[in-house]
């Protein structure tokens, strides 16, 4: 630390926060104090629009990218690499108003305490700094998740991003024109990435941690599944001549549970939570039935165990359904640890403001999830309360948590800004050798 | 009989019919010989067009009711009550080219024989004759099943299905006016109903059967669930703090087809085939699903039994599972006989042509159900090829097996007219007494 007060603003700062979050959680309200903002619909696009003015009003340099990433540029030193700070505004439907959008905010108010605090105290950083909206972090209208963040990185192609379509046929391209949410933007230089969220699970609430230093993702794995068997009549066909794809998929849906008590008790998550069926007519037994098998444990090798006995009881279900079931599609995020540099950055930053504070694993994919493979990143929780429930209008965070957050996460990105976290100054040398 | 030659047309006819049906088999047709016009939609429309303006050009005059069932009316004898034939040209989604069809186009030809063989002969006969086009009764776009038909049997409210809406919230009201496919007529005094149909199942092919005379239909319930458990999110959220509505709907149907195993091989039957999940993201868990239980049986007494022993399986998922199982409707069809007189009537029909014949159980529900609840009923079956396969392209009954029905159908049509039926004398008396 260089003497700075980082991290210790006023509580008016604090204020305009709280004040901008309730105005923010606002766009695509639901009923029960959620939102409802999937990705590039009029409510997301409400969001994006207030949140630009937000960032135009103070001082930053607005643009977005061909992915509709929206980016808020403070150069401080011109010429010099960026530090990025962000998440996603959008939302699953009938969500909580928490999940991404804390995330951006914190990183905008973050960037502005930041940069007043160097020009109060006349100091000129390392680097310069970015806010970014990343684009359908969720993935329910729009699959993959973690979209605007792949392309920025390369995991995703662009062309065939924007060709994705929904279930209606609209085209990502055709949805981010209609919010006016796409753009030219080349992104500059990045020399690390920061984002705070919140856990989406219950952990920190339960050990009453305020702060946690997110140490590593669990290994993820979706296989995207095809049952197909052939219609026929759901009344006046024999019994053992159907060929039932929604049986088998129901089959498959308890196998996959059935799968979890093989192992330590919470040790691998599963879920099956789309299903789409056809005809899906009440009088014609189904031809195909399409899912997404979400299987998740800290460590690749439980899913891949947990695969091998899947793949025995789809054989024994489509013997026994006279089904096919096809694995058509699969996604492999491995488990994968934050930089310890990083993990030590933020542990101080928390102590030196006197938080209590813990390594924490994240269950759930986030952008940071992919920003890592490409720049030093650090990634920081506050604590859900009421159990820990996410994509739910129940989601909650309090005020306190919230404010503790940013203040945290300010001071990372004091730090971070100033080239504290040594694997970040590698961009520095990228930058001199171009 | 009075020594017509009622049955025997000339070969010409059958060509002509075999002609129309496959010019009617062009309409909403799919690449595999099937068809696909659901109730109302535009292949429906061109359908009903094309079957009306059939029916003008061969003196029929036509007419369409609240619900928009489709009369061609022969008046042979002023004032006197009709009998009246029919099925419905509306079908599933991908479906064969059979259901319905054959029944409505039969019931045209069976009925422009049975008119010109009495103007050959200078017979004047008791009653009149009419066609029916019932609108949708298939439900697969406009739920329930058989609602002309129900409409008009009384069975079903004129106001409350007109409101019903399909999945994109497009009312049966919009739905026929968008085809120019509702009317005000008001159909004339029904002495007795016959409708022949492919029987949708094995057991006529398998015992080479030419003609099958319904004489009972299965009984029926369809019990409309919901499963409501929680949002949550797919990976973050504990397992034991999930309440997966997916999951509870996958176990009840597993539950429902382990059911079939407490009764002889074939006896019950049952089938969930059309699934509705909320809100059916990839990485929430579904906070609710929705479906039909489908469950039949010759007797009712079976299926009591077989929905008691659900109830304690639902009861189990409750728990198991932390959601709440519900059940918001029923339809209860019983199992019926069909009159002993009409069977009789259609058997000596099919030997005095020197057809194969046997008495034949419906599994399947059609308009002749709700109609044998109002007039004296009579329903005949083809076989079913390709083992009985149907709500399926590859649906299928030979042109010779198509040819024979027609030829017992139009027998038994002229006999009703005549009126051999001793039930639809009724009709003379109430249509006397008024």
């Amino acid at each position: 630390m260089t003497g700075l007060s980082a991290g210790h603003p006023s509580s008016a700062d604090d204020g305009a926060f709280l004040d901008d979050f309730v105005t923010m959680s606002t766009f695509g309200a639901t009923a029960n104090q959620g939102v409802d903002r999937q990705a590039a619909t009029a409510e997301d696009g409400q969001t994006r629009e207030w949140f630009t003015g937000l960032l135009r009003a103070n001082g930053f340099t607005v643009d977005i990218d061909p992915i509709g990433n929206i980016f808020g540029l403070l150069e401080l030193v011109p010429g010099a690499p960026y530090v990025l700070l962000g998440s996603h505004l959008d939302s699953q439907p009938l969500a909580g108003r928490f999940d991404g959008a804390y995330g951006v905010l914190s990183a905008a108010h973050a960037a502005m305490r930041t940069r007043d605090q160097f020009a109060a105290n006349g100091v000129t950083p390392t680097f310069n700094l970015a806010v970014v909206d990343w684009f359908n972090e969720e993935g329910c209208r729009f699959k993959p998740s973690m979209m605007g963040s792949g392309v920025f990185t390369g995991l995703l192609d662009l062309e065939k991003t924007l060709a994705t379509t929904d279930a209606h046929g609209v085209t990502v391209a055709e949805a981010l024109q209609a919010i006016d949410g796409v753009g030219t933007f080349t992104p500059p230089s990045i020399a690390a990435y920061s984002e705070i969220h919140i856990e989406q699970g219950r952990s920190m609430d339960d050990a009453n941690t305020t702060i946690g230093m997110v140490s590593s993702t669990w290994s993820a794995r979706k296989y995207e599944i095809v049952v197909r068997g052939e219609q026929s009549h759901s009344g006046a066909t024999r019994m053992k001549d159907r060929r039932d794809a929604v049986l088998g998929a129901a089959k498959v849906i308890v196998a996959v549970n059935d799968l979890l008590a093989k192992f330590d008790e919470e040790a691998v998550h599963s879920s099956i939570s789309e299903l789409y069926v056809a005809p899906n007519s009440p009088v014609t037994v189904a031809r195909e039935v399409r899912f997404l098998i979400d299987i998740r444990a800290r460590e690749s090798g439980l899913l891949a165990e947990a695969y091998a006995h899947l793949q025995d009881s789809i054989a024994l279900i489509e013997a026994e359904c006279r089904v096919s079931i096809d694995e058509i599609g699969a996604s492999i995020w491995e488990s994968g640890p934050f930089l310890e540099s990083g993990i030590e950055l933020t542990r101080s930053s928390a102590e030196a403001l006197g938080y209590t504070n813990d390594r924490v694993l994240t269950l759930a994919g986030h952008d940071a999830t992919n920003m890592k493979e490409i720049v030093p990143t650090i990634m920081l929780f506050v604590p859900s309360a009421a159990g820990g429930i996410s994509h739910n209008e129940r989601e909650f965070t309090s005020d306190a948590d919230l404010v503790s957050g940013l203040n945290v996460f300010t001071h990372v990105v004091t730090r971070l800004a100033l080239g504290e976290l040594p694997e970040s100054l590698n961009a520095l040398e990228a930058a001199a050798s171009r």
